[in-house]
């Protein structure tokens, strides 16, 4: 005969925490408990398979399981000693369904199952407590009614408002024994109204129905879209489970509470917990009476006056001692605990694994290590990587008051603080008068850098997650709201409008990056600190994982930055970025407006000092670790001028005609820059500036090189859609290089390889990896061909889509893995068929997105590179995925 | 022992032309020509495999190759009756090299090998002609010693100008016998200087020599590039073909002559060729004598009143009357015959297939099927699809003179002449007026449809092949050349600047938009004109090819032409294009900046009507065929007024102050416009557009149906990403049209499908099959997406990549069969597998062109779709696909 009813109860229990698939997660946690000796109010639980039946069934509860069912209740009510609609010593139950994972949209529990007119006289004296009885049926009636026969809880609930009104009660702890015992009639009646018969006073009847309900909901149409997005199964089904109910509020040997093994926001391995005597769970969090300390430990200024639990209740407190240990033995992790202690007997009613801090979270782990408990793996997975943000940014102080304004993408974690301006020669000019600024432009440029580099915070009204404000901000380590549309920004008069609110030039603004709010005025702020248990555990992830870890720095400092925080290589230095200084822009400007291949060679001459110097300050900082410069990749007007007087400095010194000047700039004019004249294209029919590039890196490679630094340079074309266009760039590089090296007569190791950011690249990666040492997949530009999706135009309708669940999340901060995933996963299994050495990693934006670095792990990348703020994100990321898969 | 050496002669021949890889492919077609028992002039070929083993051997010419030459040598000898060296009747060689296919870079022939010092004398006398042996003689050593000797030929030819200065002549022909039997002394002189060694008189030592340059010439540096370039093997080598020579000028009983086996200009059956008595090849080409007629029916105005070959030389001309029969019969085709007549005897010195043009193309074709030569199949594959799109288009009469002056992209055939107009208000003008104008625009917007529609061509500075204006030329049929960057126009002064010359409005230009050529003023033209053969050969393509062939079309005048020319249904109907009429455009902008959801559904519901009657007049048109309606593309700003008092007009329209449309308008604006809010991302953000275009189709097919109109309508929702939107957007359809239903109480049959137009949309099409019914590629964008190129702005630099081969063909001509065909391939293949009854076709500029239709018959797909006059190509490029690949 088949098993469909599984007891747990401190005589015998059917079944354990591996069995969720029969007993659902509740069911398989209950039994766990259960087979682990702690006192769990004593149950049984209906097998997912009987939910199963009960469909092949026509809906209808099979005779074997009623028998089953029968059979387990008699047995309860034997350990118990107490009987199910028993007139003396009533057995209550509590009904709850439960799957196999958690899922919205299933039945919500009843408790107090078994009540009726009679069982509700004998809780009134057993607890000497007649309002409490008459509470509990009123609201075991309301709930009944509404989760077990679908009535709108409103038509109760209006009920119990006529009769407050009528009393001019104000709260509900207002009505008495004799109220609630009114209203419990006046339920009633409603009720025969509503569907012809009276309430079932039959605990048999009552606890058919609610078995009947738990399966019937399991096919409620929230539950079955969940599954379906989900991809959970419509034959799993649900248990259900049965427990009795136990009391706290019987008198003064009864109480109930909450413990936590260890200190959920320090960490501190001491048993800690707050409980009442004569009380129910609901009590502890009403605060109405103020929870006592179960021990010393627990103590504080608010109840160090109150009676511990060790003193009132010792035997009860001594086995919770011994139940705390065995339940973070068993569990190993800090658990939440919820006890009711019913006649001086501790009863456990739920344990799960505790919240806490992310510095409480570091040192369990650290310490649950340390005693042998878990090991380094496990200790790796306690930790979601994105929360190690938040120790290394500072954060708005948790117990200020805040006003919130507005709320945008949040672009780069962090709270700040500061005084807005508008430009960003006012952010220098403020921060030089010795001011904290936050930068508030529409969007940002890259001529904005410098402005960026002085503010404390970054907020923009355009672009999204990976826009320029937030890319640049995210390598800073600086924070940044990016794309908020609640702002308007008025540049010209300095004046920025939110809402109702205008703020000028000078008003302090504060904001977290971390979430996207924008609060008025100053909030306080707490320092960013990192721990010794930082430390160790990060050494754990380093020792585990297999991806290195690279970071995306464009000059020494943040290259600096990066290697503490543990980076092993640069993965991306955009060459670019150093374009836009004051000193050089002339002179790029001069290069683009050339109008022959000698004058560009002239400009381009003027640019070589600068840009070695640059990269022997980046090799230098990176000594010993790989060094991947990207030749200049964006497309030629993102470096034209803004300002007439600019465009007249420029014909000045290129001494033609302004019109001129004007004419190009019309010509350099693209519908879709994105798709334009940029990368790789530019170096094919421009070879002047990559030969420039690449003579400058191999000559700082050399000059820091004969100073004893260890270089290791490579040089990366972006933008390739064709080997042929890797060929002749990688030709023109050798030669260049063959020229340096003639010269200086020395040489130095270096790779040259390909950014793949192209579908097409990634299609014919096999072929490119012929001519290419190394793939790097740049994944921002990868995601906007492969969606076909502007990331500087999405801000009109990709919040709309994520929110929609269109794209489950935006592909911009975590990698799509069925689309742009599946051509990196093309793109390294052909690469590496025909070029094993090929080394392989990514450089988008995700390297720094937990899931996504996952991803790069299990398709077989050899690093991730991220912003330097991110680095220790990634390593963790990378750890767990090595533990996870392998 | 290995054969190296192959004989072709009357008595016995080796080879034939199935062994190109042997005999190279020249020496396959001289044995195959002898093997058919042609009087071919005697000779040998060495092998392909000699000279491999040349290169291994040192680029030594091994002993056992060199005595099989001398017997082969001797063989000729005996045969011809001649000697190698002889001093009566010397027997001179041709030296050709000839790897298996035709490679530029290759040793040039050497003519006459075998001449020296006595044997001019022997020619001399022998031919009566003293002058033609010396200057045999002197063109030898100059032929010899540049090819073989590798002598600049400027040293010799400098020579040949002192002497001619000297003697005061203005031409080489004033060259006596005496004055080159200088010359050759002079030569020798020179060559002495430069080689410090005597040319060489053994023509032995000339043959080696000749052999073993043939032999060098395989690996130099043009040959291996081009190799390389077309992935050909180095392994290969080429063969040496040398044959005896025969002269035509050996007295009147010789001659040299032309022919055709049939009418290369009609294509009618009759034998036809041009011939002169005691003449070498060459004079035949010089125009200095007026050649004969072979045969009666070869006479025309300026050749009636010479004799014929048949009177001059009855039984040779018999025989090759006999030889053109058997060339035809084995060749299966048109022949162009050279033929030299040496003593009366008939030598045939090559046959190849002759050209022809394209109305005798079909014309043969038609003919030696209906001879029973050829079958169908084979007629097929004897025309390149491409030419049939002369006959379509008028064309530029070839005797004209003509002023070429820019040339620019052949972005839609056929020659159109007319005075330039710079707007299409200029040109609806105009054209009331009575004049045939061409439009003239920096570059098209839709904006310009009218002013394309009524001007007889379009020229345009910028833009690629699948520019605005391309697209819309082809589909109209009308010639247009696209981004001829040479053109400077200043629309404000109506004024063209084309290099020196200045164009004002009205001033008279022709073009050829096949060939992309601009030139001055009137050039007459030669209208379009299709014979039966041509709908002969067409119903030929239709019998056998299995694609089905549709039509990109907008309207019911495009589509009833596209119907004339065999289109099997529409395959993309863009409905935006219809947005641009003044009647609406005015409610389209209303839509756009509408406030609220109820303003926009009031500005959609005025387009409505619209919509249903256009739909209601292509359905008709194409009654009994699918029709494939695309809902709105292209992001809204395109449909955004350009002039001020366009804008004063909306605001007063809608009530709103002008600032408002401005800042809308500048909300609206994209960085990349061409990956931003489009497509079925309106569709998915703003329901009511597509809501109202779908009912517009299917109230119109309602109502067309009721008058016995067959409608079979198809719904395609552009720019998928995700099947989740595909998913939203066909669950409102389908409740739009079951609205329409419930209204009309009647159905029509419908089809909901996608344009796959993203790569993303190609990775993931296992999942959207599950979805829609049908799939149409949009390889315009999902070109542009694959590569991450725009092709409005690819101008500056894809015509540099395609001239540098980085690209082989422009991929927006020729479909990316690496790249794009990868995506378009999986995407069948996954799509198939999850729903074997989905429809594949594709509707980008791709679907008219040969290379890509044969790629889309190959990868599975149902059918192609392409603009009117593309339909008979795509046609013939179906059925070949079929024939070649089953």
């Amino acid at each position: 005969m088949t098993k469909w009813v599984y007891n747990f109860n401190g005589n015998s229990t059917d079944g354990d925490q591996t069995q969720k698939d029969l007993l659902g997660g509740k069911g398989a946690n209950l039994a766990q408990m259960s087979a682990l000796g702690l006192a769990v109010p004593e149950g049984f639980t209906v097998s997912t398979e009987a939910c199963i039946d009960y469909y092949k069934n026509d809906q209808k509860i099979n005779d074997d399981i009623r028998s089953q069912v029968e059979s387990s209740l008699k047995l309860v009510e034997q350990i118990t000693g107490k009987t199910f609609g028993g007139q003396s010593n009533p057995l209550l139950f509590s009904v709850r369904s439960g799957a196999r994972v958690s899922m919205p949209g299933m039945m919500d529990t009843v408790l107090n199952l078994g009540m009726n007119d009679k069982t509700v006289e004998a809780m009134a004296s057993k607890t000497g407590n007649a309002r409490f009885a008459w509470d509990s049926y009123r609201r075991f009636i309301q709930m009944f009614s509404n989760v077990v026969l679908g009535l709108n809880t409103s038509i109760l609930e209006a009920q119990l408002e006529d009769l407050k009104e009528a009393r001019n009660y104000e709260s509900d702890t207002d009505l008495s024994a004799e109220d609630l015992q009114e209203l419990v009639h006046v339920y009633k009646q409603v009720l025969m109204e509503e569907f012809g018969k009276t309430f079932p006073q039959d605990p048999m009847d009552q606890l058919w129905a609610a078995i009947g309900a738990v399966f019937s909901s399991w096919n409620n149409p929230r539950a079955i879209k969940y599954r379906q997005m989900n991809g959970f199964s419509d034959d799993w089904g649900t248990a259900v489970n049965i427990q009795s109910m136990v009391f706290g509020n019987t008198g003064d040997t009864s109480a109930t509470g909450v413990c936590f093994t260890r200190d959920p926001s320090t960490g501190e391995k001491q048993f800690f917990g707050e409980y009442l005597i004569n009380a129910q769970g609901e009590d502890v969090v009403a605060g109405i009476r103020t929870p006592a300390p179960i021990n010393e430990t627990s103590k504080n200024d608010s109840n160090k006056n109150l009676r511990t639990l060790k003193e009132e209740l010792p035997e009860a407190y001594d086995e919770l001692v011994e139940v705390y240990q065995k339940l973070e033995a068993h569990y190993k992790d800090m658990q939440d605990i919820e006890f009711t202690i019913e006649d001086k007997k501790l009863y456990i009613l739920q344990t799960r694994t505790g919240k806490r801090t992310i510095n409480a979270a570091l040192k369990i782990a650290v310490d649950l290590t340390n005693e042998g408990v878990i090991n380094k793996e496990e200790a790796l997975l306690r930790i979601r990587p994105e929360d190690l943000d938040k120790l290394l940014h500072p954060r708005l102080d948790p117990k200020a008051d805040k006003e919130l304004l507005a709320k945008g993408l949040p672009a780069s974690p962090g709270a700040s603080c500061g005084q807005i301006v508008f430009t960003s020669e006012d952010a220098a000019n403020w921060v030089n008068a010795g001011k904290k600024v936050l930068l508030v432009r529409q969007e940002t440029s890259p001529e904005d850098i410098g402005g960026m580099h002085v503010s404390d915070g970054i907020l923009t009204a355009r672009g999204g997650m990976t826009s320029h404000a937030a890319v640049v901000a995210r390598g800073m380590g600086k924070p940044c709201v990016a794309g908020c549309s609640a702002l308007e920004i008025d540049e010209h008069n300095k004046k920025l409008v939110i809402g109702e609110k205008t703020f000028n030039e000078g008003d302090h603004l504060t904001f977290d990056g971390g979430t996207g709010e924008i609060f008025n005025g100053i909030v306080p702020t707490i320092k960013a600190s990192i721990s010794d248990n930082f430390e160790i555990f990060m050494s754990w992830a380093d020792e585990v994982k297999r991806l290195k870890v690279r970071t995306n720095a464009d000059n020494p400092e943040d290259s600096e930055v990066a290697r503490k925080f543990g980076a092993q290589g640069i993965g991306l230095c955009r060459t670019e970025h150093m374009f836009f200084d004051s000193e050089r822009i002339l002179a790029v400007r001069e290069m683009i407006f050339a109008s022959s291949s000698e004058d560009r060679a002239i400009a381009i001459a003027k640019l070589l000092p600068f840009q070695r110097e640059d990269f022997k300050g980046i090799f230098t900082a990176m000594n010993g670790l790989p060094v991947n410069i990207r030749l200049l990749d964006p497309p030629l007007h993102e470096f034209l001028p803004h300002k007439d007087e600019e465009y007249a400095e420029l014909a000045q010194s290129l001494n033609v005609d302004k019109a001129v000047i004007y004419k190009r700039k019309d010509e350099l004019h693209e519908f879709n820059p994105m798709l334009g004249h940029r990368g790789c294209r530019l170096g094919v029919t421009f070879p002047e500036i990559y030969n420039m590039q690449v003579r400058a890196i191999i000559e700082a490679a050399i000059e820091v090189s004969a100073k004893g630094v260890d270089v290791q340079p490579e040089i990366m074309i972006p933008l390739i859609a064709s080997n042929n266009e890797l060929a002749i760039l990688k030709k023109n590089a050798q030669g260049v290089i063959a020229d340096v090296f003639k010269e200086k007569g020395t040489e130095v190791k270096h790779k040259i390889g390909t950014m793949l950011e192209l579908p097409r690249a990634c299609i014919t990666a096999g072929e490119i990896a012929n001519t290419a040492d190394f793939f790097s997949f740049g994944t921002n530009d990868l995601t906007q061909t492969t969606f076909g999706l502007s990331r500087d135009d999405s801000g009109k309708f990709l919040p709309f889509y994520t929110q929609k669940e269109i794209f489950k999340r935006d592909p911009f901060v975590s990698i799509d893995q069925d689309g742009v995933g599946f051509l990196v996963a093309h793109a390294v299994k052909e690469g590496k068929k025909n070029n094993p050495d090929i080394h392989c990693g990514i450089c988008g934006e995700h390297g720094g997105e937990s899931a996504s670095i996952e991803f790069c792990h299990k398709v077989g990348l050899d690093y991730v590179s991220c912003s330097p703020f991110r680095v220790p994100v990634a390593r963790l990321a990378a750890a767990r995925a090595q533990i996870l898969h392998g």
